[in-house]
């Protein structure tokens, strides 16, 4: 359970790559790298997928960090860059309970008016990860795929549910399972218990929903199943960002690693992605994930496995 | 595991029994039984233990609920009736999200000058918990024991560490667990990590501190080991009061009927005590829990267990 295996299966990953400048109670950093493909690739390559990434970015990317995701077998044709224009740049301040958070700088630049036309060889991939985008992208690149992926996921925010429902129906219409937050659940259900909300939103589409639930760990639900993923106890959780999407990383990796869907299988999955959301918070954006080794996985897959066992 | 076993051993609760009137958004109540040693007592009970409860009440107390106690084979023989006086009385009403509510009466009565004094066959019971009350209460219950249980665990809530932290720290001292729910364990300990809260308070005195987190479940500490239990996602919370006496009392009656502390044991005990605490909150007040059969524990047993298994 705890050995990562060589796969040939293919990840496709859609979502922003920026730079994000952050604050929390431990201390703040200058422009570094974020965006939920960033943090999304990085974890998903942790399971020895073959992944690609569909993006943008502007003239003041980072090198470096291209031919870092590069080293890790993750595909960048998709990436396009746009030479007269800047990169997607948030910037934010935590709380001190680390649950909420300022937006202090929201500057889109090549996100603004980003649409997404897939290389040939990316519109027949087996597993399909839609991240935070708006749902209208998301439904695009849905419609590009020429063979239909064997699974679909994809993530969604607040903001959405406001100025674009109806787009974000027709997206939840078309794939296989939602990634949200309980705060977001809660908001697009329109209902406080979340098993209620869990069968509402799969009204909408997605056979299967996973809610996060921060430092409470995941639900995952499915027909009549629940499975229910501890949250592991941290000393310290020194930068949030980009826990959601590490775990949806790890999550779709697993799958697409194991290539199958069953219901035993999304479990697991739904541990490994807690297993790079877990360490994802331990340093300033993507630091901790960039040093995790297939040992770190398999130790903190254990820790998890103790934690909940009875 | 999910047989319940007989048991002769002994579990001595001390705890307020009163009347409340709730009101939640699902309805509202007339005075119902209250206090935390008769959702205790009623929990514990369910595991085939011989609980014996200390604890005061007035002259308008419902007689009917002490004779189904009693046919619960709980011993009263502690329980003082004060003939010129009332039975303590809270009213609160619960805000829609059921995790926040606001005391609307509260009237000590026969609980202002509670000095509880143990009958003798009660100084040498096995386990001990005592509810939350004001800890001067509490230690001078376990300084009437002749013989120190096998494990005394306690609840508690803010409210003591504003007007008697010394007390409470005194108290704690002398106990094997404290049981308390995420917002206590924050205040207690001054920090907003639960696993460094969870050193914090462990170096107060109890080597062992269940942290209760609602809807998100419970966490176990001892040593360095750490156990989460899953929270059981449910349609609807009816009526959240005793849902944290209920755990206590599930919790201690399940240690006192395997006549156990060990680590593993402990977990079980925390999976009985959320069975009975996620059944408490289905309905108003100790009536759903006095509806409850072996089989019904069992049922949602498993129930945690496919919830959690991985």
């Amino acid at each position: 359970m705890s050995s990562i295996e060589t796969s040939f299966n293919n990840l496709l990953v859609v979502g922003s790559m920026a730079f994000d400048a952050i604050e929390t109670p431990f201390g703040k950093t200058d422009k570094i790298i974020g965006g939920a493909a960033s943090y999304i690739a990085i974890s998903a390559a942790l399971y020895n997928v073959a992944v690609k990434i569909v993006s943008v970015i502007g003239n003041d990317f980072d090198e470096n960090f291209l031919a870092e995701l590069t080293r890790r077998n993750i595909d960048l044709a998709g990436v396009e860059k746009k030479l007269d224009q800047k990169s997607f740049f948030w910037s934010g301040k935590y709380h001190n309970d680390m649950n909420s958070r300022d937006t202090l700088i929201t500057e889109l630049n090549v996100l603004a008016d980003f649409n997404p036309i897939l290389p040939t060889p990316y519109t027949d991939v087996d597993y399909l990860l839609l991240g935070n985008l708006s749902p209208s992208v998301q439904s695009s690149v849905i419609k590009q795929m020429t063979i239909r992926p064997k699974l679909i996921a994809m993530d969604t925010m607040n903001f959405w549910m406001e100025i674009a429902l109806d787009d974000l129906k027709h997206t939840l219409s078309l794939v296989d399972i939602l990634i949200v937050n309980d705060e977001e659940a809660r908001q697009l259900s329109g209902t406080y218990s979340l098993m209620k909300a869990s069968k509402i939103i799969r009204e909408m589409g997605p056979k299967y929903l996973i809610i996060k639930k921060g430092e409470h760990g995941a639900l995952l639900f499915y027909d009549d199943k629940v499975f229910s993923a501890p949250g592991l106890p941290l000393e310290e959780v020194f930068d949030p960002t980009g826990a959601g999407d590490s775990f949806a990383g790890g999550f779709m990796g697993y799958i697409a690693s194991k290539d199958n869907i069953d219901f035993e299988t999304m479990k697991q999955a739904v541990i490994a992605g807690s297993v790079t959301a877990s360490y994802c918070v331990e340093k300033f954006g993507t630091e901790r994930l960039l040093q995790l080794s297939p040992e770190n996985i398999a130790i903190r897959r254990e820790e998890f496995k103790a934690l909940g066992s009875f």
